[in-house]
């Protein structure tokens, strides 16, 4: 029986403290929360103690810390918390920095405790379903990876401001899908971007529509689509062509209702965002940390994987602005 | 090359006229119509004379006729056309009265002379492959067929009063069909329906909606399903479950454009109405009379299937009248 | 805060301690099983108590039962509870006599005590949806209801022996569905069926493969067809036939992943069976239940529900032993 | 009735003569082809003669010239139909040579004969009603456009040394496909690319995986995928995100059967080829042509049009190369 400390109350925090509350073998101990209300009204809802997260790492009987506040404050809190002998699962991104990230991926090294980054996409069931289909050789070599990612709608110019970037923000959750799906980094990464939905995100630095080309050392190639706008639901999708076949990852409807009339054939919208898509993603997740702290499964996706994608949204910001494409080192 | 002569220069006849036309091995000689300029039109359209269908039956020159005349001449030209020695291939029904289909098989049978009938479903290129399907045992031993068949809009009364009634004049293709994918005639038959799309078919004494199970000799089962009025389309599709699974044919749509907004996604109505869903399996259909006729391959479709779909429409109007199963004389 | 005793720590029992307890207006205070440890260990889980089912009913503090036992007992149980001033959900069917159920019903009556009957289906999030889109007359009047509903393997002649047959036991849910959606009961029921799954079945007196027809008093149709065996999955399929158009449920998949091969395009498998496919139903059915009782919203399923579908279920035995259409008494 | 001569009786002219000879405005008089028989044969067919390219130019009977000959005939045939006072409907692309084109445009802009080039995608139905939906402003206004184009086989490599490389000879009908939905041309274009899926075609210089982006004047961006192999047939897919939704182009299916077993769900593969899937587009093509020279409909594809498309395959050629995007002179 795993006992854990949540960090942040927020959002996030509550799908994931009910993961670690239902999951017969771990137990929620302990919430923290810069909004100390909240932390309690949580913490209460499952039993658990609202504490600051300096005493929750600082408490040895934890033996893992789930970081779910706001990104600032994640490399601070993987060091301190592993350097407490805890494990962690944090919420993607590492970092706004990739340096920092790198900062923090070398200090975790020293103490040997296992960081896992909050990349939720790879454990939804229907992305699960096709890397396995991937690696069984359903579809032979891959050769062309294509990700569409678009959000129902841009969020507020505020969070814009400080979000690090599309690149960072929304795209990092493609840039690691693409590595999950492809088994590597790309050598090349290229970026086009515009401000096609809200002209106040263009002023305020950034883009809300974005396709990004990757090469990779042995030729293949990937190609993400991000938009900040899909007004018809959360558009989550994923095409590998292969030497011999091709698999697809469709999006999942809000049921399974289909209406025929004059007007031609209707069916629902794509389940609205990334809570309803990916609940089950959340809960499959939790299930993986625990299979490797407890089981000694490979950690599923590591702090190495958070630094790569980070490396990644990086270099995509950069080949937006000069134009050109940028390669990556090794 | 086969020298045809077309009877009946209607809507179904100009569509037979193209195909014969437009085939290599068959050329278009004659074409007769009780509406003369039509008749003259269509000859012009293919380098046909256009003549009576006395005269054309007369004609030592021709090989074949097809008839496309109103039901109620079908028997007495088949009989003519084949003690004139011609091949025929006619349109369904054979007729509406049983008894006198049933005289007509007789004569035919004395001449020796091919007889198809035009169920032209069974060429439909989406109902062929099911029944290749199930053939090649895809799904195991059949149980369970399901045959859906709405017509877009109701048509006049004025053609109701005169149609023999739905079993006869609708229905009737998938009683063909049903035999076509079961591979024997049913044993039993029972009927229900109602005028529900227009009260003005009830009150000519027939109905607009109806369902129509039928049993098989060793236990297995159909169901049939027809109304009047689809208003979103032609809706024409086939389940057969079986031992080992099940086969569908869904229906074609008008384009793949698929449309997503707030509203939900939508996409194409099926086909408008047989001539837009059919048209292949016309010319299909025509093939497979030549290949018949010219390279001795079976008959696809005999005078016997189309009194076997009359007696089993003739089964369900008396279950419909009755209130109880008919029981199909072997 | 509804205090709940559960009658019944079976399959199907351990779902509904889940709902109940994971419900924030809802506790599980007690269970009972005639296998004493199955219900001490299910109520161990919940923090509950195990204790007989005359406990539970007898104990004051108990505002809610939940029978989840076998189908012999539900009646007894029903009366037992209500007379003790408890509101009931139970399993369907109400009993697989119906004149024991509707002597149930009197009972039950004369205590006022709601009795609520645990059709799931009326709560899967698609049925409903075409149900809502129904209410809102988004086809128009509806015409001819088709329910398809086949189960993936069939269950063991021991279990078939004592089912009260496919149409008290299966088909019961369909009886419902089309009581829901067509918003009244029908006046004729005529049925057909063979056992071609498994002779067993057929030895012991029951069908694993059947159709339904029914009329309803302004003449419209409605077919249930039913298997006990699809090997590709749990088939749950409805269509709504109306004056402006169709409605249909199509299944849910495993998941949405699409392979495209030389083989040809493979999709995923239907949900594999009733706990999968009927998961958030169940949890939604207890929410209606706590609506009903604490919000004095309307009981969405009565126990008069629960005695019309095993009306139709007896009608439908009857017609398949006569061969002949049975009118429902009204 | 316009007096059609075809130069070319291959593959592609021989679809052209059907669609010439069908249609009851026009009429094929004349065929050539450098292999002599090969017009004969098909003059023959259509009771039109066989006769040289020269030959056909000076007839004054002749109204319309059809270009179906190799590329590197197009130009020199395109200039001197025109300068012999004919309409000129001429297969894609225009020229290799950029240089090439624009000189030919040049020369026929001064004899002021109407030239189509035959962008036969933009008469296919799907693509078609998609383009009429975003006219209609279903998806408000476009912001990111897909293309996706995947040949079922590579081309043998004799034919890849001759083609002008992917982007002129497969691309091109793609950057059309672009400028037709997007109603203008882009302002930067940018290439990678690689030979995965033959060696040969690496050793020859040429790619047969691509994916190319490209940004226009307002910041909307559109993404085209190209590979010569997807083993499940031709893959011919669009995507456009708008502010208000998303229309796609799904494929065309070659049936409309769906198998469900024990295996999963499957369905057929998309249409073969060019050929199946294009046919009706071919006869839409020809019909529009006809309604742009005797109605006075506006030319639906212009020879600037085909300019416009080289230049864009010339620009993505150069970025391939330099590894830089490469901006479009006005």
């Amino acid at each position: 029986m795993l006992k854990v400390g949540l960090l942040g109350a927020g959002r996030i925090g509550q799908v994931h403290a009910v993961n670690i509350a239902n999951n017969p073998r771990s137990t929620l101990a302990a919430v923290s929360d810069v909004n100390t209300p909240a932390a309690e009204k949580l913490a209460a809802r499952h039993g658990a103690v609202a504490q600051s997260s300096d005493a929750i790492i600082a408490d040895p009987s934890i033996d893992a810390v789930l970081v779910a506040t706001s990104t600032d404050t994640h490399s601070d809190l993987i060091e301190a918390a592993t350097a407490a002998g805890k494990a962690v699962l944090c919420e993607k991104p590492v970092d706004l920095s990739l340096e920092r990230a790198r900062a923090c991926l070398d200090k975790v090294g020293a103490t040997g405790k296992p960081v896992m980054i909050g990349f939720n996409r790879r454990f939804d069931p229907n992305f699960a379903a096709l890397r396995a289909a991937s690696l069984r050789d359903d579809i032979g070599k891959s050769e062309l990876l294509s990700v569409t990612s678009f959000d129902p709608a841009p969020p507020p110019v505020s969070y814009v401001k400080v979000s690090g970037g599309l690149f960072r923000d929304m795209m990092i959750h493609d840039f690691d899908m693409a590595n999950f799906l492809m088994g590597e980094t790309p050598v090349t990464v290229s970026a086009i971007g515009s401000a096609l939905v809200d002209p106040e995100i263009g002023a305020a630095g950034d883009v809300d529509t974005a396709v990004v080309t990757m090469t990779y050392a042995d030729g293949r190639i990937a190609v993400i689509k991000n938009s900040r706008r899909a007004v018809y639901g959360y558009d989550q999708r994923v095409e590998l062509l292969g030497a011999e076949g091709m698999l697809q990852v469709t999006n999942m409807l809000e049921n399974t209702v289909v209406t025929s009339t004059a007007a031609g054939v209707s069916s629902a919208k794509p389940t609205h965002f990334f809570l309803e898509r990916y609940m089950p993603a959340y809960a499959a997740e939790w299930e993986a940390f625990l299979a490797a702290l407890l089981d000694g499964a490979p950690l599923p996706v590591t702090l190495e994987d958070g630094v790569a994608a980070l490396a990644m949204a990086e270099a995509a910001t950069e080949s937006l602005r000069t134009g050109s494409p940028v390669t990556l080192k090794g």
